[in-house]
């Protein structure tokens, strides 16, 4: 058996009671200039739909998916892309994401998974071919295998560098070939699990040195995709180097790479790391580094990603909101970075977990459009600001002005501010009055 | 009265009962080629031991302070300073930090504010000559009065960032005219309630701008102490621009002010944070912007900041460590920013409190500089990372291989490389063996 | 002057644009039977409202009050009252609650203060009769005044135990003398800093004595309002007595005193304890002592009780879904334990914070309502166990079978369970479908 | 190969620079009354010791084990058995723990799985016998497989709760054919994934009905060991119902369980829950149902179960501490519920893991008894509440006063008690000059 277990998915209107009908998303909808479709650009995270088994640390997996015989065979892999592929046209998701081991087998050496993954990949490009779907990017996984346990390229071991290197030139290489739209580099090791063994400067020297590595190899492959590093503040490690979107940026700052990377948001991770999304997202973007979105949501007070489908309405319509203000993607894409909870065990579960998240975003979109149209909140902070156009508000900002000359007038004019309300909840009855 | 209600603090050795002696802490001991007192320039913050009330936000002050009048008045203000002089002496802290509109009072004016802080000022520097005490930082107040409430250089008004800039101006003189060896910004209300109203990218802007300023001002009254901003992640605000060590070195780099500021690290806003302390320590240092220490700690599990006297082994031997490894402080030092729980009410508790801080202190650094010397940690470490010394390896890092020529290289020498113990729980036995 | 300086707010449909209009809460619509305003008993919290300033932890008050002297006096007092009443008539709030110390000055000895408080209280009579409006519950504020620092019923000082005893039998008489519908015991400081200096279980054994001496006093003045204990794990102590819900309820089991408490429930308590709004909710519900509630929300990843007014749809939804399986409060109702953020300056911004809880309680209620009539929550949960009702299933319940003939039972059929799948994805759909 | 490779670890004294011997730890000496080992009763964690693979959510197994086939044979889980006595004995650890899926194999019917379970039990028997080690306590595994993914005793499949009958019915028989002092209830997936499907109530009924079988079970088969529940607030559940300890005892009470069940205290999970674990320690053993603990610590700042091994000083003073208050533990013991950290691979880190464990724990039982033999805390402690000796105090807590009594004598004596200092700063001064 190849192909999902269901119909796919249309469009039927926010009155439509069937659970396997779009309330909200409607493809080409043309909002705020574009069609749904591009506003998202949805991506399905293939380790989540087609591998993911539902094991957590206290138990194995759950997931029944009949299609999968549990075998490591080139055979079973190509056989998953083809239903991952239905999938994908099922609930019209036009994008897709990867890890190399998540599409072929890890084998016996190196040579062997990369063979493996290259006639993984032939099925894959067939099946973009007659669907038309797209990859949005690719990625090692550099984080599972014992030998990545102390790090990938900042393993403490060289040999460790060494394969990984070669690993993630393999990687590109399948990436660029499927027409991948980016790169992804999750450091799902690169951190420490205690600094009492670690070099934490030479860690990320070495990661610098890497990632110049992989930016000397895409120009020569001529891969011209979109580099991203995607923040996570711990798990597995205790301290994720790429902690946060401003940790981040330090980095790229620091070792001159902030001209090839820009950052990959997920929310779950913004969260675990004490921010809101829309905090990491506008940090991301005041940078010029908003590159793409790993849509999902965690649990309130759990202290581990739980990877949950974007439900959220408030999530989705801030979100949104920031994406409007980039005025969209331009590589990027919305990837639900999302699984079923261990306790949903079929295949249904799936579609209804994706269902879920495009119609969120769908409803968040249509509120933030709405918002930004009216204006309502972006009136209020221009109004909030509006004194910084007076001659001197803007002097002093410019640099034309010494806190000498800014002394001598505040004593001069009896400067004496007076505050004035900022409004929080006004503005947030006006959020909500679009939800 | 005017003097502080005990004896001077001796050094009594480990063996001691007197709860009012040191048992570890003795200034003039050298300790790997540097006195104690010079590791450590401990700082007192007058605001805690002085102006701190116990209020919280469900109770007014507790606090007995029979030296204080209660009143605005400059003869209360010079007594109090007295007062706190007089404190040094007795806990023997040489250093001492402050608050503009914590030594003195805030009054109609601005221009009566800075006459005030004048008078108080002459106070000061008498008290210094008089004992020898010194001021390690000082700082501007911008976060108490309710014009700063939307924050000071960050404030949506631009008179707001212009009296902010005559305060900063003034305090800076003061710093100066007392010898300061550093002047800090604590961004109070730098930050943001919420992201609905604000726009925070402008925001930075201004900061940047005004720091700026302050860079050219202290070169124009040739004030060579070092500047210093301060992370915090948030409290008051829900978001704090300087929230860990790495936003503030982001922030730093993005405006070209990293050559002008280092970074003040407080334990518990490194919690806070999601971060240990020497996490934070070594991010600053790895930046080369270390610069001086807010020895506090924080109640686990508590979600504010408690800054309570640092009574933590475990810390003060991973902060010792860490300063050890960047050679001890130059301008820095090491000061308490704590304060009393608010049923602690007696001046004794003061000088308690002070007296834990000291000596564990100490202990951390005895600790440190065992482990130091005996190179238990460093040789691990750095036999760890050994094999980056091969020919190979080093020429990864250097840039001088592609990412194919790793690649042929795993291939043609069969890399597969074997995970070595990271060793964490024996090591932690070392750390444990010198306490 | 004072009234309060707006117009009546009125309800005008969800097209409205009008800011100040209620979009959703419709006073007297039936909704399930019983009008909104039943279903809500919504309540005014007389300390954020009248007496809020604004204050934090880092900085002084910053609210305009016109109508508020700054006086301690009986009259400002009695005016501020007015302005209350007022508030309530414009918003339609039927209820409120008060602290004693809110609504009348602290005064040189007990006895003036409650002469002061009898003062005030024949003003709040007044109002009362003149508007209709009702009281709540009051209850005593025993946590801001010094001598409450180390505990009011739990201090180890038995001479402060013996004040707040004389001023607890205050509080309930005016509460009765104004008819009110409860009364709270909220533990400010009842918890501890440390258990270094400590005696957990004897001041757990003070408490609960003085919760007797109280259930003892109000049956002597007859008055029939229901007792309530407020949860919350911290704040301002280190560990608050009453935690969470199953730490009340286990002390009010432990102490005898289930029969004589329910639980009031907040919001941004239950959060700050690690939990959901509707967990805290079920797990008193589901002991019989879910009373009331103190309706409010906290910033998330913010470790402090920030008491924002409750605009998150999927709160409110949750919260109506739990008082609906209730069937409603009787004598309990929702108050808005909500104070306006510190840069929300203006009288205004508390109609709209006020008409923002409102009316998002309103949705709540509406979306709850129609899971409710459509069953599409309740039919999938009692499908999920549905085969409970198997006779011999039942019958282990029952405790009619033994460990061994449940084993002899397994073996004999062959049980190997299957699972089903928990759904959860389709059912948050659902939910959202609603809102 | 079936021992472990290195030589039996002994007390070598504070001096030693051994790694492989203890600094601190000297079975047999005597600590206020008792030996050292007669104080800790030492366990070990089946689980983790010798079936942990330091696999985590992000990658495989990395620890080595030579012993190990790999094999669900029963020839492999003997010879484990054996490996393991032998581990015993080189770390002079008395007890053990085990879940019974993990010293014998999963098989394919419950038939099966007890057959093998009573092989291996037979072979336990005879290391006891051979070795003199003991069982502390046993437990059955019901939440690894997916049977149980929705819950055991709470599953809501009836079936479910039938076969995790039988399976406990048989690891009660195993446990006490081992003479095992205890038997632990650790509900792994007793809990909720969300309440959106749950019936809380309904799921804590049957958890109840569950557990007053086990308790007739008990008596019916003569086994006399002590029966346990062990908080932990979440994962892998998003709740647990045993979340920590005031929810267990509330549980325990509603139930009319208390009689037959005493708390399992873990640390990790006590910080988990946000309480230090003294508080967890300090509530069982004030409501007289502290029984055993699992001995272990978490990463700070982390948010999911870490069980790293206990060498916090800080932690097994104030450990100690409770458990002397106690007088020792009857049934119960220090379970090290401890882990390798997944980068500690080699055989000989468990060894310093434990002897880690066991020296830091002997430092806090030498440090916790001179704190009790000098009074320090207690005089300190006894002289805050000594107020209550007088016998109007003591009559309040009698019940032999009402409110009006009190009222009346405040007002006549003039009551308004001025606080005295709670000396935490100095107190917390104290216990560090034990260190």
């Amino acid at each position: 058996m190849n192909t999902f277990p269901c119909e796919p998915v249309k469009y039927e209107g926010p009155d439509s009671r069937n659970p396997l009908a779009f309330k909200h998303y409607k493809a080409d909808e043309i909002i705020a200039g574009k069609s749904m479709a591009d506003w998202f650009r949805f991506g399905c995270a293939y380790w989540h739909t087609m591998r993911g088994t539902g094991a957590d640390p206290f138990g194995v997996g759950t997931a029944d998916h009949p299609w999968d015989d549990g075998s490591d065979s080139i055979a079973n892999a190509q056989n998953r892309a083809r239903v991952f592929f239905d999938f994908l046209q099922k609930t019209q998701i036009d994008y897709y994401c990867f890890h190399d081991r998540d599409i072929a087998p890890e084998c016996a050496t190196l040579a062997e998974s990369n063979k493996a993954l290259d006639q993984v990949a032939d099925t894959f490009e067939e099946l973009q071919k007659e669907t038309g779907k797209k990859l949005l990017w690719g990625t090692a996984c550099a984080f599972v295998h014992p030998r990545y346990q102390q790090g990938a390229a900042t393993s403490p071991n060289a040999n460790v560098f060494a394969y990984v290197g070669a690993q993630v030139k393999k990687a590109m290489e399948i990436t660029h070939r499927l027409g991948g739209e980016g790169y992804v580099f999750w450091g799902g090791r690169e951190g420490y699990a205690s600094l009492i063994n670690t070099d934490m400067k030479r860690e990320l020297d070495h990661l610098a040195a890497f990632l110049h590595m992989a930016v000397d190899y895409k120009k020569e492959i001529g891969f011209t995709g979109q580099f991203y590093i995607e923040p996570k503040p711990q798990e597995p490690t205790t301290h994720q180097y790429d902690s946060d979107a401003a940790a981040c940026l330090n980095f790229l700052r620091q070792y001159d790479l902030l001209d090839h990377f820009k950052l990959n948001i997920e929310t779950n991770h913004a969260t675990l790391a004490g921010h809101t999304m829309e905090h990491e997202l506008t940090t991301a973007l005041d940078a010029g580094a908003l590159g793409s979105i790993d849509a999902n949501m965690g649990t309130p007070n759990v202290g581990w990603d739980t990877d949950q489908f974007p439900t959220d309405l408030y999530l989705t319509t801030n979100t949104m909101l920031v994406l409007m203000k980039m005025g969209g993607f331009t590589t990027g894409g919305l990837n639900f970075d999302a699984k079923l909870r261990r306790q949903s065990l079929d295949a249904a579960d799936l579609i209804h977990g994706h269902i879920g998240g495009m119609d969120t975003c769908a409803r968040g979109l249509l509120a933030a459009a709405e918002l930004m149209e009216k204006g309502d909140l972006s009136d209020a902070v221009a109004k909030r600001y509006a004194g910084w156009q007076a001659p001197e508000a803007a002097a002093m900002l410019k640099g034309e002005r010494t806190l000498e000359e800014i002394a001598a007038r505040v004593e001069r004019e009896g400067i004496d501010p007076r505050p004035v309300s900022g409004r929080q909840e006004y503005l947030e009855n006006l959020v909500n009055r679009r939800l």
